[in-house]
C-alpha cells in the first residue's frame, strides 16, 4: 500500500535527523532560547529580507492559527476566511474556542479577493449587533491546492491596508506554493504583503514545526506569553530550532517542496494523458482527479488517498497529495494501475 | 558552563533517536493513528495494569493541563491546586484562558491533603456567588521536589471520591517520583488512585511528550476532539509514539529517572557533608540548597542554576535539577567547587 | 413619527408598572429568591404543565442564549442554527465568545427540519477534525416571522431525541407564535417537545425579561452558578419576577401577543388589498412587504421601519413589527399613507 | 423581620418609578439610543466634569466588571485585586470565564496601595511563564466598607500611570463612599484619577443599573460591541436611562447615599455606646460589629443580616448594611433589641 493521503506520511528529511543526533548531548537552555532556534531565526530573517521580523516556532498549524488570532483580535472582532479555509473546515472549532467567530464566504477556488471581503463586511455592518471583521485569513497554497499570484496577493494586501484589516497567511504548504510552476511570488514578497504569516515545516520535510513571522514586531510584542499560555512552548525548543536550521541553512526547504510539486505534476500530466478530468485546477502538491468509482475501487487495493467529494453516482473526486518523500516509482505505479 | 537549571538541557536518550532514524521512511497514517503510537499505548496500558485506559500523547505539560481541565470541567467549576502547583505558578494563565479559576491554597511542602481541600471548599461554599470546586490538581513529584507517599495519595483519593471531586495528577516528573528512595507507590497504584494523570516524557529523556491516561475511558470519551481543538494533535503523531515506545518497551523510563535521582542524591549528600542546609527536604531530582551569596557567585562561573528564593541578605536558596543525562563528573566538579 | 421598527418601542404593560409601584417598599431577599419570582415560577410551571421544570429569569435573549449554550455544551461541541437564527446573525459573536461554533445552514423560511440537521451532521462528520454537533437551536416565531407547526416541531424533536441532540427553542417572540392564526401548538406542547426553551417578556409587554425553562431539571442542575457567572443575576430579582407574575397570573401574556398579531394581520391584509407582495409569508407580528423605493421614501416621513433586503434597484423588502402597544389608528394611518 | 442584609431589599426610589410610569408609552428607539439614556449620559458627563467621557449603562456589577476587563485586557494579561475584591470573592469566576486571571493580594482593609501592586508585580515577573499584570481593580467603598482617601487614590493612580497599568474602580457603592464622613474625594476627582470606573445605581436607589465611565473614550472606542456580545444591552435601554436620569438630574444620587450613611452612623454610634467592638472600622454603609452568639441569636428573631466571620467560639462578626430606604425606626428598634 502506498500512501498519497497526505504530505506527512514519512518522518523528516535525513539532514534534520542527522543534526538532531549530532547535537543531542550539547546542553542548551530551554523554551526556544537555544542557539539552534536563534540561528534559525536569523536565517529566516535573511530569507524573508526583513531583519526586524519577530519569529516564533510552534509545533503545528492549528496551534499557530489559534495563537495568532487570539493574540491579535479583541473580543468583539472576527476573522474572515474562505469556507474551505483550514480554520473553518478542519480545526475542531479552535478559533471559536478562543472566542472568535470565523466569518466564512464561498469561493470558487479557495482564494479570497477584495470583493469577497467587501461582501463579508456588508453582512457584518449592523454595528453593534454583529462582530467587527478585523482580520483576513488566507492559505497559500490553499486547502484545495490553488496558489495566489503576485497580482492577487498585492490587491488583497492593498485592500486590507486601506481598510484596517490584518492580513494573516497560513503557510502550512507555503513551500509548495513558492515552487509551483505558475508561482510568481517570493518569500520576501509574501512577507512584505502580509502582516503575519507562517512557514510550514511539518508538511515539507520537518518532523514538526511552523515558523510564525510577524513582519512588524510591534504587531504582537508580547507573543511569547501567548505561546506559553496556549501550551505551544516546548521545553526542548531545540527540537523546533533544528528543523528550521536545516531547512533554511541552504535551499533544502525549496528543494523538498520542488520535489513534491514535480511528483504532483508527473501524476497530473500522466492522468491528463489518460483523459482524466480534475475537480480543481492543478497548481501545487495536491491533486483532485475525478475518477469512476469502479476505477477507484481497483486503485484502493494498492494506494491510500482521500475521497474528496462525490461528483455523481458513478464518479468521485479524490485528493492525492505528494510530498518531499514521494517515490517516483510509486507515481509510475499509480499511473500504470490507472 | 554546566547546566543544572533543568532536566531538559539535552536532547533525547539515544535509543529514541535511533528508532526515529530507523523508522523514518516507513509510511504511517497521521494524527496519532500510526503503529508506533498504538504500540506505545498498548505498552502503557500494560505498565499501568489497566487494559481499558484511554491514552493520548501530547507535546507538553501546559498543553496536557489545559486540555484535561477544559475537557472535564463545566463553565462554573474550578480546580483546586497548591499555590506552588504548576497550573497556578508557571503556565501564564493557561487554565484561566480556557475559562476556569485555579483555587489555590498554601502548603508547607507543595502537596495537598484532605484538610487543604476542605478549607478551599469552605471558602467556596456561598453558592452561587462562588465557583464550585470540582477537581483536585496535584503534581508528583511536586514543583518543589517532594513526593506523595502511598498513604497520602490513598487518603486524598478517598476524600475526592467521597466528595465528587476529580483527582488529576500532573506527572511531568512522575519518573523521578516513582524511583525516589522513599517512594512506595507503583505506576498501577497511581493509576488506580487517580481519575486522570500523565506520564512525563519531556523531563525524562524524550524529545517531547506527555502521555495522558484516563483510567476510566468514560471520563472523557471524546477527548480526541479536544486534542485537535487545542492544537495538540501532531500531524506526525509517530514522533510522540516513538518516544513512549522506546521509554516503555523495556525499563528505560524508570532507569533514566533512577539516574537523575542518583545524581541528585550524590549532590545532596555531598552538600550535607559540607554542612549545607536545604530549603526543602530532598526527595527526587530537584534540590534546594541554601548557600551564601558569596559562594553562589563563585559557583556561577561554572554552573547554571535557578535562584529560587532569598533567605536573608546573605543567603539564597537555589534550585539544582539533575536529569537522565547528568554527568557524574560534573556532580563531582560542583561539589569540589563548593 | 410612528415606530414600526420593533416590538420594544414602549415601556411595559401598565399592570406591570402598577405592581412595581405597589410592592416597591416591601423588603425582599435578593438574587431571584424574592417571593414574586417564586410565585411567577410556580405560575409558569402550571402554564407549561410541568411541575418539575426549573425556571430562571434573565434580562434578555442574548444573555439567555449564551448561558444555556455555555452551560450545556462541552468545549468540543457546537450548536446548529438556521443562518437567520438570532445567535448567528444578531448577537455579536456571543456564542463564539463563550467558545462554541454556530453551525449554520440556509433555509427557505428560517425553520429547521430533520433534513437540515442531517446535512449539517454530514458536513461535521470528520471526527476529530471538526466539532461535534450537539445542540439544535430554533426560534419560534423565527427571526423572519414564521412559526413552527405541531407536526414540524414534533418531527424535529423526534429526530433530536433519536440522535442525542439537545433541542433549544428561543422564544423571544413565543407569545406571537402561540397566538398566530395558523398556530396549532400549546405552551405545554412546546415544553414537552423541547429540552430547554425560553418565554420572551421583553418583546411582549415586559420592561425586560426572558424566562428560561429547563423541562428536565437534571439537564442543568447547577444553572444558578452560570446565571451569576455571566452577570445575569439581578440583585433586585424582584424586577424580573414581577414582570412574569403579571404576565402569567391571568392571560395577559397571550392577550398582549394576540393584539400584536391582530395589528399585524390588519397591516398585512390592508397591504395585500393594495396589491403589495411579501418577501416572507405573514404568520406572526413581523411583516416583510416589498415596496417601491419611491413609496418607501414617502412613508419614511411619518414611519420608522427597517429596510430588510434589496429586492431590485427599485424595490426593497422592509420589516414592520407590531407589538402589544401598537395603536390601531397608526395602522390605519400607515395603510392610508401607502 | 427587618432586613439589614443588603442595600437592595427594596425596589427603587419613587421618583424613578414615577418617571417610568410617565414616559411609559412614549415610543423610543432601542438598545440605549433612547432620549432618556442620552440625557442621562449628558448629565453624568457634567457631574464628572468630563465632556468627552464615554458612558454605558448596564444592569449589574458582575456584568460591568467582566465587560470592562474583557474589553481592555489581552489574552496574556491579568488583573490585580485585593483578596476581598468582588471580582475575586463574589462573582463565580466571571473574570476567569472570560479568560483572565485575577491576581490577588491580602490587605488589611480591602484597599490597594502601590506597595501591594509592587508585590504582585514581583510574583508575576518571570516572563513568559506567568501572566503580565496589566490592570488594577479597586472598589470604593470596598467590599468591607472602607473608603479611599484622596491621598491614597492619588498615589495609586500615579503608580499605575508610571507603570503602564490601567486603573479600574468598581463603584457599585460609590455613592456611599462619596458621602462618607471622612471622604475627601469628589466625583470629578474619581474620574480624573482612574481610567475607567462605574457609578452604582442598583445599591443606591435604582431598580438596576451601573453607569460605566471611560474617562478617555479612546480606551475602548468599540465598547458597544462588547455590551451587546455579553448580553448586557437591553432592548429597552430606556429602563436604564431613566434610572440615571432621575438619580442625576438633581442631587438624588448623593442624597440617597447620605441617608444610608446616616443610618449606618446611627447604628454604629449606638452600638459603640453599648461597648460593641467592630471587625472593621466603620466608614460607609456597611458595618461589621462583633457580637456574642447568644446576643445574635436573639437578634435573629427580628432582623436579617449576614454572618461575616467567626471571631472565636462565642463571638461572630456580622455585616449590617443600610440603604437609601432604611427606616430610622428600625435602626432604633435594632439598638433597643441589642
Amino acid at each position: 500500500m502506498y500512501n498519497f493521503q497526505h504530505d506527512y506520511a514519512e518522518g523528516a528529511h535525513p539532514d534534520i535527523l542527522k543534526k538532531l543526533v549530532e547535537t543531542n548531548l550539547v546542553q542548551q537552555v530551554g523554551y526556544g532560547e537555544d542557539e539552534y532556534s536563534l540561528q534559525a531565526k536569523t536565517l529566516i530573517r535573511q530569507k524573508v529580507k526583513n531583519d526586524k521580523a519577530a519569529i516564533y516556532f510552534v509545533s503545528g498549524g492549528t496551534q499557530a492559527n489559534l495563537m495568532v488570532i487570539s493574540a491579535l483580535l479583541k473580543t468583539h472582532e472576527g476573522v474572515i476566511s474562505a469556507e474551505t479555509g483550514h480554520i473553518s473546515s478542519n480545526e475542531t472549532g479552535a478559533i471559536e474556542a478562543v472566542g472568535h467567530k470565523v466569518m466564512t464566504i464561498q469561493t470558487a477556488d479557495g482564494k479570497l479577493a477584495p470583493e469577497h471581503i467587501q461582501k463579508v463586511q456588508k453582512v457584518y455592518s449592523k454595528r453593534p449587533h454583529v462582530l467587527k471583521p478585523k482580520m483576513v485569513y488566507i492559505s497559500n497554497s490553499t486547502e484545495i491546492g490553488t496558489i495566489y499570484s503576485k497580482a492577487e496577493l498585492t490587491a488583497l494586501s492593498a485592500y486590507c491596508r486601506a481598510n484596517g484589516l490584518i492580513l494573516f497567511l497560513d503557510g502550512a504548504r507555503l513551500g509548495s506554493a513558492l515552487t509551483a510552476k505558475e508561482n510568481d511570488l517570493t518569500l520576501p514578497e509574501i512577507s512584505a504583503l502580509t502582516d503575519v504569516f507562517y512557514i510550514g515545516g511539518t508538511k515539507n520535510g520537518a518532523l514538526l514545526g511552523e515558523a510564525i513571522v510577524f513582519n512588524d514586531p510591534e504587531l504582537a510584542p508580547e507573543f511569547d506569553y501567548v505561546v506559553k499560555q496556549k501550551g505551544a512552548m516546548l521545553a526542548k525548543g531545540r527540537l523546533l530550532g533544528i528543523q528550521f536550521l536545516e531547512l533554511f541553512k541552504g535551499e533544502l526547504f525549496l528543494e523538498l517542496a520542488q520535489h513534491a510539486n514535480d511528483m504532483a505534476t508527473m501524476l497530473a500530466e500522466g492522468m491528463s494523458k489518460k483523459g482524466v478530468d480534475f475537480y480543481m485546477k492543478h497548481e501545487s502538491n495536491q491533486l483532485f482527479p475525478i475518477l469512476s468509482n469502479e476505477r477507484l475501487n481497483r486503485l484502493r487495493n494498492n494506494f491510500l488517498f482521500h475521497d474528496w467529494v462525490e461528483i455523481d453516482e458513478q464518479h468521485t473526486a479524490i485528493r492525492l497529495v505528494t510530498s518531499w518523500a514521494t517515490l517516483e516509482e510509486e507515481v509510475v505505479a499509480f499511473l500504470e494501475e490507472l
